[in-house]
Order: structure tokens, then sequence, then C-alpha cells
């Protein structure tokens, strides 16, 4: 049904660009340099966490298949380029128009851990096509990663039992389609958005809010219950008896016995959204198998955290929905990445007037761990020469994968690995890496510098 | 260039469809409301803030610009309607179809000073037409909200010198575009993004970064002055000596000299962004002067929040670069507004079972203020009666503006008038209300009951 000019797609099948997801400044250095002929000096740019969040132990990599994807979408059209006369020169505007990464990119397969200074990222090519992605690439691993590793924690604490990511409506509407994959990478069972399950296949659960109960209130002569009641009955009817019901809107206990009566013994769930969860679902419980609805299950919401979660653990919860605290990072709304600058034209560079120092040269890295597999060191070594040898009693896992080679991506991007990553990465964290509590990361990263004199 | 079936504009012309940034137990209540015929009662929805961030004294609306004009892009097109058939039955699917958000608007201004339990938005229309809309009104008025609240207090307490939003990288990357509107509506000058210019008319402001210097790394023989020289001609070169040069890759002292050296007494402005940024500013303010370049001003950047602004006061700081604070909401990342159902079919409705109560009923707000344009209260009252009697010593002024009217714009949603609405804000609040200390909300709310009985 639609016709394009000759050789270029039709728009609507093409991603948006993303050109423009991009800090004013690169596109002022490119033209600067553009200009005086170092713009297509061979670069290395590294995204790494200086630390990890406040007393947080590990991090888990997530973004990556986003960026890959957001990269294909990186062009410079007539719309983007329109907006960019007014402070590019031709020369800037003409290379920008023709713009395509062609280089290469390493990393952190998605969902594995990562300590400070982990290079997750390494970007190579000429100094004009690394420095232009410079925003796209923090923006996406800094937010992901934020809420990828919040939420392992809760995936950690929670010790088998199901969370559902719910947090949506706490977070930029698009923030929250990448929270809720994000939350599904670290473990989550899904998620209550269905951009996200369209966008990335996260599952979306859920059932029903107060407002539909509410909704139900009828005039003079009846009850709260009655309300109650006509809202139950109708959700089971379009629903079916296996759906969640949420019982707190009036009475707790009326509103389990109502519900109980409404959809039968085999009613699916109860959700509890208010009050003390821990109390509650203990009453709840009792009150559910008193009624001979014993397999009715128990879930639980209403500002839960990784903490809450954990003091939960002995209660009789069957799963959690998760809001605000793992959209928003749990307290580290962002994971601190930065994209540096670290080698030009075979030159480690870093940074030097500071403590924000950076580590000159391109890297990869490895992780040791024991014969149990419980990792003890991370070994970030210049990548022009071999990882250290290995104590005869660990092994080395290399960390850092082709992702993308010539401009074009080279790795498996799914989820399902990422997902099996994460959960092979908590299992092989020291003890004291799970703990909740403040403290150091779970492990040294030692960082082994570029072979002096190389320059 | 582009044919399209008939009747159906081109859909390279529309806005990509917002309609499945939404919770899925939203359509599936739909789906129970229409089949027991709940779905087309009249009611009323609020969005409000239970109460402020942790010691916040005032938040700031903001969001209300962007909500309206995603609400027109809030359409169900085969795309969507195609992943909602697994769950959906073909009722609700056709109810979905044609899908128009046809109801009324109320709601405070853009860039409106609020308070715990302020009517900041009130949707009117069919149970169905209003509750399809509740995730993607609360992720932007939440995310919006928290940018521009701890925005404002760093415009607060800059006390006139300009600010620029520069957060980007530390913010999912189409937050971070929401991001630097929320922060230009708060009062800063502009931001470092771009697609905020193109998509807002955010001025767009940025130099140059660490990577330049380093870029201009070059072999033996030579020294970081010499790099650093290079480095900052090249930027000279492509964007004039009114530039700002970023002078602590290497050395300060050093690189202030170098940038006169390079760029002239002129020299736009020099930025420093490590170390401890008063004693520096003081240090480069006496170097400048002692060069010469008494016109080139000193823009500072590094973690800065509205403690760190306010502890630069006394210094000769010329301009504020803010990133990470300002896209997080500086500790407050969601405002925590809900959209709660207070009114079927005239009658107020209101959860009861916890402390999460709402307020029953349609309520628009006034705003109570000296004669010294002082506030001293806001009022909430009920939408069917006139707002209370005012003392005799104070003014009362409307808060709550027509929005929408059967689903059109009809406010002035422009970004101009919303920046004078926080600078007027800022102006009307109590002294106690402008501390960055942890306190009480700067005004009292007070919230009249529905007209007992009514129902």
């Amino acid at each position: 049904m639609t016709t394009s000019p000759p050789g270029k797609p039709p728009r609507q099948e093409r991603a948006a660009s993303t050109a423009l997801l991009t800090d004013k400044y690169e596109l002022t250095m490119l033209a600067a340099a553009l200009r005086d002929g170092t713009a297509h000096r061979r670069c290395s740019f590294e995204v790494f966490a200086r630390r990890l969040p406040d007393g947080r132990r590990y991090g888990i990599t997530a973004g990556t298949g986003r960026f890959v994807e957001a990269l294909q979408a990186f062009r410079f059209d007539d719309a983007e380029l329109g907006m960019l006369d007014s402070f590019l020169e031709p020369a800037t505007l003409e290379y920008l128009a023709g713009y395509r990464f062609a280089g290469d990119i390493d990393g952190y397969p998605e969902g594995e851990l990562y300590f400070p200074g982990s290079p997750v990222l390494s970007v190579h090519g000429t100094f004009a096509e690394c420095v232009v992605l410079e925003t796209m690439v923090l923006s996406i691993f800094n937010y992901d990663a934020a809420v990828a590793s919040a939420a392992a924690r809760m995936v950690s604490v929670a010790a088998g039992r199901p969370l559902i990511e719910m947090g949506s409506r706490r977070a930029h509407e698009q923030a929250a389609v990448a929270a809720a994959r994000a939350a599904y990478l670290a473990g989550f069972a899904g998620s209550s958005n269905l951009e996200a399950e369209r966008r990335h296949g996260v599952p979306a659960l859920g059932t029903s809010a107060h407002a539909f109960t509410l909704l139900h209130t009828a005039g003079a002569g009846t009850t709260p219950s009655d309300w109650e009641k006509a809202a139950f009955g109708a959700q089971v009817d379009a629903l079916g008896a296996d759906t969640t019901l949420l019982v707190d809107t009036y009475d707790i206990t009326a509103g389990v016995a109502n519900a109980v009566e409404v959809a039968g013994p085999r009613l699916g769930a109860v959700r509890i959204d208010s009050g003390d969860l821990g109390v509650l679902a203990r009453q709840v419980r009792e009150q559910l198998d008193a009624l001979g609805a014993t397999g009715t299950k128990i879930v639980v919401s209403g500002d839960l955290d990784e903490f809450a979660i954990a003091a939960l653990r002995a209660e009789p919860v069957d799963l959690y929905g998760v809001g605000t605290s793992v959209v928003t990072g749990s307290g580290a709304p962002t994971a601190g990445m930065v994209y540096k600058l670290v080698e030009v034209d075979g030159i480690p560079v870093e940074k030097r007037s500071s403590h924000k120092e950076s580590h000159g040269g391109r890297k990869r890295a490895v992780r040791w761990a024991k014969a149990s597999g419980t990792i003890v060191e991370e070994v970030v070594h210049p990548a022009d020469r071999p990882a250290p040898d290995v104590p005869a009693d660990l092994a080395a896992r290399p960390l850092t994968v082709p992702l993308v080679r010539d401009g074009k991506p080279v790795a498996d991007l799914g989820l399902h690995s990422a997902r099996a990553r994460v959960r092979d990465g908590l299992l092989s964290l020291p003890w004291d890496g799970l703990k909740l509590s403040r403290g150091d990361a779970a492990i040294r990263t030692r960082i082994i510098a570029p072979t002096p004199g190389r320059s």
C-alpha cells in the first residue's frame, strides 16, 4: 500500500531514529575534530562504573540488547539534520548524513555480574563514530543496570517465590518498558506492562485494582459487601475463578469471605495491597484454609523493596508485586557508569587531574573462581596481552565477548540467556556478596596497567 | 510519495501509539466491566500525591503538556489489538478499536505548585475511557513532577545564576528528554539534550568533554600541555573564542593558562568538572583575572545537587551544570502520585481498609494568599459546591482549570507559561517553604468532605 523513494525503505518499517538522544557537545566535538583531522583517529571508548551504588556488593550488566538495537537506528535523516544546521557546518552535516556505526564492540554478555572497573562495554572505531554514541550508550546501561541490579537483590531474597514487576506508573512511560525488561532479565516472573510484552516478550500479568471494586458502588440500601461481591462476580465471570481478587478495598476479612463465596474454593489468588502484610498474610492464610480454599494463593504488594521482601520470608506469601522500588533502582536510580576514551591510535590515554581517574588502554576481563564455582576476583587486563596465569586452585572464565563486528550484531542477545546468566551469577557470589546490608563489592577487581612504554 | 488505505492517514504522520504503555489489569478490568455493564458509568478519577517526598516542602506540577499530547496518540490500532486478543474477548477488542478519549479533564496548570492532596488532575468520563489511562497518566506525572520539583529547588538556591541540565546519560534515553523539559520548565536555562530541543524547544547547550582533549594525545616528545593546546585550538577554530573550554583534564592551573593562551582573553568560559569546586573556582577566577580574561565565565559541574549549589553561593561561579541529581529527582525519583476513582454516577467513593485512604468526590482547589502574595493554605472543595468564603485579609486564587473538553485540548500548554508559573510559585512560598532542609509541606492542605447524604 506504500511507495517510497527509490533506494529508501518505507519509513514505517524503520525504527524511529535514536540519533538525537545525544548531548549537543558530542556533535560540537565532532565538528572540531573533523576540522582538525583528528576525527578519524582509531579510538576505544570504555563503559564502566567507578564504584557500585553506595553499599551494594554487585551489579548486573543490563541494556546490552537494547543498546545494540538502538545502534541500528542511530541515523541522521533529514528530520534530524534539519535541526542541527543552526550550529553545525556543512562538512559535519555531511558526515552525519552518512553516519553508520561500522566499528567493533566488545563487552560483557547481558545479565553478567559486574564490579567496580569492570569494562562492561568497549567501543572501537574512529573518534567520530564512537563519540556520538556516548549519551545513548550511557542512558541505556545506566538505567537498565540500575533496575536489573536492584531486581536481582529482590529475586535473591525472595528465595524462589515469584515476583511481578508492577512499577510502570512510577517511572517515565518509556523507562517503564525498559524497567519491565530489566526486572524480567534479573529473574522476575513478569510485569504488568503490556508494551514490554509486545516489545521484549516479557510475560504480562495482572488482574484488578481497587477502582474496579469501587466502580460497583450502588445506592441506598446496599452495603460495601454487596458492592464487593458484585465486583468479584464480574471479574470471575470475565476471567474465571483462577483469577486474583483484590480483597482490601473495604475490610480484608470480609473481602476474603466474599472472594471465596463468589469464586468458590478454587479461587486462584487473593491480593493484599495495604496494612502489615506479614500479619495479614498469616490471617488470610488461616481464613482461606478454614474456608477450604487451601490452594488459593496470596499475593502481596504495596511499597515492597528487597528489605520488605526479606522480612516476609517466614510468612505464607506466594507471590510479591513490586513497584516503585524496582523501577527506581531501590535507592540507586542510575548505575553511575561512564563512557571514557581509553585509547587513541594505539596509545592508552587517561584523565589525570583528580580522583576521577580512568585507566588507559583497551581492556578485556576474566573472572577467577574456585572449583566450587564461587568467584574470588575480577581481573581486567590489557586487550593486547593474554590474561594472567591462573593459580592452580582457581579457574578463569573470560567475560569479554564480541557483540558487534563492522557495525553488525554478532552475539546472542536473547533475554532467556541473560536470565540464565543472572541465575548463575547469583549462585557464583560468595556468601557475603548476597548480604542485603551495606558492604564492599563481593570480589576485588584487579586492573592490570597497559604495557609501559608501549606508546 | 506515500499512499494509504482510504480514510486512514499515512502512518508516518501519526505519533506512535501510546496505548500499550498500560498495565494489563486496566484491560482485564475493562473486559469485566463491559460484561456486567458498569463500564459505561460516569466516573471521575483524580491524580494526587498523598504526601510529598520525604522532607520536601512543595512539589511542581509537571507532565500536563506531555500527557495531553500522549492522550491524542492513545489509540488501539491493529498492531496493538493483535497482541491483546490472547486474553481479551471480541467485545473488549471492539471497544478498544474505537477508543478515543471523549471526556473532560481538569487540573492544575503545568508549573503550578502542589501539596499533599492537591488534585493536580481530574479525569471525567465513562469508567471504560478513564480506567485505561491510569498507567500513562501516572508515568508522565510521576516522572516529570519528580524532576521539576528537584529542579525548582536548585533554581531557587542558585539565586539567579543559570543552570544547565546535563544528566541525560544518567536516565533512560527517553526519560532524559522529559527530564530536560521538566528542568527547563522549572527554570533551568537549557539542557545538553538535542532531542529535547527538537521535541520541546528546550535550548540545547554544551561544548566539549575530556575525550576531546585526550583525543589530541600525541607521541613521544610531546607533553599533555601540547595536547591540550591542540584540542583547545581545534575547538576555538570550530566554535569561536566564545566557547567553553574544559580545563581539568590534566592540571587545572596549566589548563586555564593554556585556554587563555589559545583563545585569548575574550574566551567565553572555562569549565571545571572535578575537585573541590569552591576552592578551584576562586583560584581560577584569580588566575583568569590576572591573565586579563576578566569577562571569561566559570562553569562548574560534577555531582552537583541543590545542597552543593547552595554551598557554592559565595564562590565566583557563573553557571552550574547539573546531571544525575536533577534527572533522578535528587533522592526522590518518583513523585508518588496516584490515580484514584473518586466518584461513580455522582456518588463519592473511597477505599476504606487502611491508612491509604482517598477522599471521595470530584474536587476543585483554590489557594489562599496574603496581600503580600505569600500563600497560606490550599483549600480543596467538592466540585459541585462553591469554594468556601475567604477571610478578609486573604485572597483566593482558583487552581483548577479546564484542560480537555470532549477529548480535545483546550488549555495553553506552552512551556513559557509554565516557566512563569514556577517563578511565581517560588516567589509565593513562605520563607520556610524555600528551606532546603527536611520539613513539612510549606502550607496546609484542607480537604472539605463531599456533602453528606448526597448519594
